[in-house]
């Protein structure tokens, strides 16, 4: 049984897997806009018109000539005559004409001839046709301009840009119905260990089933992956090999994980070796959970070797899988890890010179949140469906006091 | 056009809003583990077996009778007979007896009569078919004990649990393949007013398109809702019931977005008010954007009409509709929101006695994240494209200083 030559710290391995890894999924595909919720963008998005269209009003009042209201006051006001109202999604039937002022909702398109609108509040209806202006208006007050939001020809949506709400909101703004967005990744999983049976069959003395797979195959489809399951690998060499192989050549990533024992993670190793150039990268991080991760890239293709242990493999994923995902989606930048800060409720040792994360419960209180530790052994995976969130411990600080304030990445 | 008679505080009214709400669906239904992700889980779940299933060694090592180890040193080791290894996936063929010691892998299966397991580090291999053991072990060293993670009968998850990749591990863990979970709300979605068409027409003078029936979509499926968009409302009375009633009848929920103008903001208070008891809970929130919000519950199921302005519109769903689509859920506890704390870039003045909310971008700094605050106009839609987050400003403060540390809600 081997031992880790080198362990490197987290960050340093992850930053070696993503620069050895060439930055996006080549294949695009036309998205229709109601679809594509999660997706990235694979153009850069130039919009097409002016948004708004026109000058809009943004309150209910009137549309008037600034120039009309200059001097206005309440012991003062400026006298004008009441003009059509103009009826909303209709532009004004006619231009507005000096000492006039026309009737506008909020959204209504503006008049020629008018330069700004005022308030409802600031006006009085006199009954003979007139209004009085009790405040003055300067010119574009209360009126948003044509081209405001955006100009024709404008960037407004850069190649590698995630659709959330916000951006479905601005293509349907702009009348803009299909996008090309990247393909999603396709992640392939595999586990190992002649102990792991399918999570579908009744385990034998000695047999365990296969969590990895499930808990992994969710992960990758919450972070815009396709997971395909490819069941589990005897330890064998020659069979570990062709299978891998197999998948590999379907996949654009494979995650396999390792069974529990070091013959297992050893043939692992070995065989993802094999798989293409540069091959094995990162093998050992020093991290608890999770010491013994691989990471490769053979041909072009990640490659990642998680532990057996179903809370190291969990961590390890949200830690190095989730980045790789979003790169191979094509994503610009990696998505802000959700978290929340919280109040450690005790303290928690660590080892100087390792990374460590621990699961916490969140608990609400007067003050705010607590973070309450899980102690937690990493074949235990009911640790994991307890626990909120993870709090790292860095390596440089051999723990965390009761009371310190952290950040807990929301699971 | 009339005045806003309360504003609520929006905590208040949101509050308002749930302790009105008949907790959950009712309805269930059978859901494969495998297609569980994001859903709630309908009732409470107790384990059919215990995990592990049997005592399993958590070390590469070999399997003793711990006091046969007792005081053990370097210097004086304990000599032990090699018995036969322990295969992976299978009990031990025979029961270890005393003075033996029986190679083990990591999960591998405790055979009966050993209670400890030393570390193969604290081992040496002498080649007469006895190994060296070089520290002593504690009886339970290095063992995880059959129902350690979880006993039969022990409850699992509750009713009201979000399944995440942790609680399908859990399931899978103990052979669960389906569970109850809640149905999905079916959330109607209309828009209002006389200058919005449909996102795929091209707009005349004076219409805009459709952009809150698409963001809200977008926002209900990302929070588990199942949307249907029912279209464009015209500012016509009747019309309006009629539709309203329809699409009140086919949903759990319906939100409406107002036009922008006034008077269609008054006609959808009217008309929900004639759906069914209560009625208008709440009609103005102290808030911007988002003043006109309207919170209704109608023959128990909430209608909420949302302010045209799409800005206010977005900001108000996140605020409002999110936490009623969990409740309509059966969520047992509203999600954590995705926060992430950042230093606010310039000062944000505010009036006192408001609650403000105000998009802003997150930028990478060396000191950790910068929150620089977007000017926004509550039409632009295309502030909230270029915003990460949210900031509030409480209502009890007239404004947050720069370099004040603000927790920011992804978008």
């Amino acid at each position: 049984m081997s031992e880790f030559l080198t362990l490197l710290p987290p960050k340093d391995a992850l930053n070696i897997l993503l620069t050895n890894l060439a930055p996006a999924n080549p294949i695009k595909e036309k998205v229709p806009v109601e679809n594509a919720l999660g997706r990235i963008i694979a153009e850069d998005l130039l919009s097409p018109e002016s948004l708004p269209a026109f000058d809009r009003s943004t309150v209910d009042g009137y549309a008037v000539l600034a120039s009309d209201t200059f001097g206005a006051s309440e012991s003062l006001p400026a006298y004008l005559t009441l003009s059509t109202e103009i009826p909303m999604g209709q532009p004004a039937q006619v231009g507005l004409k000096p000492r006039f002022a026309a009737p506008i909702h909020t959204g209504g398109m503006l008049p020629p001839g008018a330069d700004a609108v005022v308030m409802l509040e600031n006006t009085q209806v006199t009954g003979t046709g007139e209004i009085e202006i009790l405040r003055p208006a300067a010119p574009l007050d209360n009126i948003l301009l044509a081209g405001e939001d955006v100009q024709p020809g404008q960037l407004i949506m850069s190649q590698g840009t995630l659709i959330r709400p916000e951006e479905v909101g601005g293509l349907c703004a702009l009348g803009i119905q299909s996008i090309l967005c990247f393909s999603q990744p396709q992640i392939g999983i595999l586990s190992s260990g002649d102990e792991v049976i399918p999570a579908d069959q009744t385990p034998l003395p000695g047999q365990v089933r296969d969590i990895n797979s499930y808990t992994l195959s969710a992960l990758v489809e919450k972070f815009g992956g396709i997971p395909t399951r490819f069941g589990i690998l005897p330890d064998l060499e020659e069979v570990f090999r062709t299978r891998l192989r197999e998948v590999l050549d379907q996949s654009d990533c494979v995650i396999i994980t390792a069974g529990s024992s070091a013959s297992t993670r050893d043939l692992t190793a070995k065989v993802i070796q094999q798989m293409g150039k540069p091959g094995v990268l990162v093998h050992g991080v020093n991290i608890k959970p999770g010491k013994p991760t691989i990471l490769a890239i053979c041909d072009g293709k990640p490659v990642i070797g998680l532990p057996g242990n179903p809370v190291s493999a969990l961590v390890i994923a949200r830690l190095f899988v989730i980045p790789i995902i979003q790169k191979l989606s094509g994503l610009k930048q990696s998505s802000i890890p959700a978290s929340i800060s919280a109040t450690l409720s005790i303290n928690l040792p660590s080892q100087a010179g390792r990374e460590d994360w621990i699961p916490v419960k969140l608990l609400s209180t007067p003050t705010g949140w607590s973070a309450e530790p899980i102690f937690y052994k990493s074949n235990l995976i009911f640790s994991m469906v307890q626990a909120d969130g993870l709090v790292q411990i860095p390596s440089a600080s051999n723990g965390l006091p009761a009371g310190e304030v952290v950040d807990v990445v929301i699971l």
